[in-house]
């Protein structure tokens, strides 16, 4: 498989789609799920093309998980969930559906996940908002 | 919440308890997880005593991602499954049981995963000696 620089989130590192961002930095972009497991659901990738975790360079991984951490202790002061579920989905056969690579950071709450509840729903934008808002507000603290 | 030195990870690095160990290198170790979600399923943790994602150093986050993506490399050569899963569970509120950091890599076969799932059914010694060395052999490729 090759990297495809159409595909959805590519798109969104060019600006050529919108997104719910609520950091970037010279390495990664963080945004909402817009599909949410929970409320306060997003992602973090990387800028360089990969498409996941066999393919993706070991600096790139690093530092999207360091900034994985950095959202996931905002998403705790901002929402105050009982934890934090963090995933990473490589290929399809594992539910991934978008080729670039990317971490879910998820606000928790009642235990384990069931991701086969993901990407079924799409969140309100007010709602989608409302939580950018809020983690963008919890990054600065 | 404090680092318990008794906790059941902390007792295998320090070879007070048994584990189908995989690899070890200066920073981490790697091993079977008892109770797979699916075969093949095992976990990389930090040797710093860190509890969680919210409380885990930097360097060490980045040194457990690498190692798990080594891991996840070899189980696709060993087990060919349809994808990857990375999980990491932080507190009991999304279901981490063991209060020691630790990344679940799961070969996937069949799609999202049902992370309710976990930790129900103890798998044989034998299915668990079988995948530990076949993940030893792929790591050394």
């Amino acid at each position: 498989m090759t990297y495809d620089a159409n595909n959805v989130f590519a798109k969104i590192l060019r600006n050529e789609l919108p997104a719910y961002v609520i950091d970037e930095d010279e390495h990664t972009l963080s945004f909402m799920d817009l599909m949410p497991l929970q409320p306060g659901h997003c992602l973090v990738i990387c800028k360089e093309p990969a498409i996941d975790l066999l393919s993706i360079s070991a600096i790139a991984l690093a530092r999207v998980h360091q900034q994985s951490q950095r959202v996931a202790r905002a998403a705790d002061r901002a929402f105050n969930p009982d934890g934090v579920t963090i995933a990473q989905l490589t290929r399809s056969g594992a539910g991934q559906s978008v080729f670039h690579f990317h971490v879910h950071v998820v606000p928790t709450w009642g235990g384990l996940l069931d991701f086969r509840g993901h990407a079924r729903v799409r969140e309100t934008e007010e709602a989608l908002s409302e939580s950018a808002q809020r983690l963008r507000d919890a990054l600065r603290d």
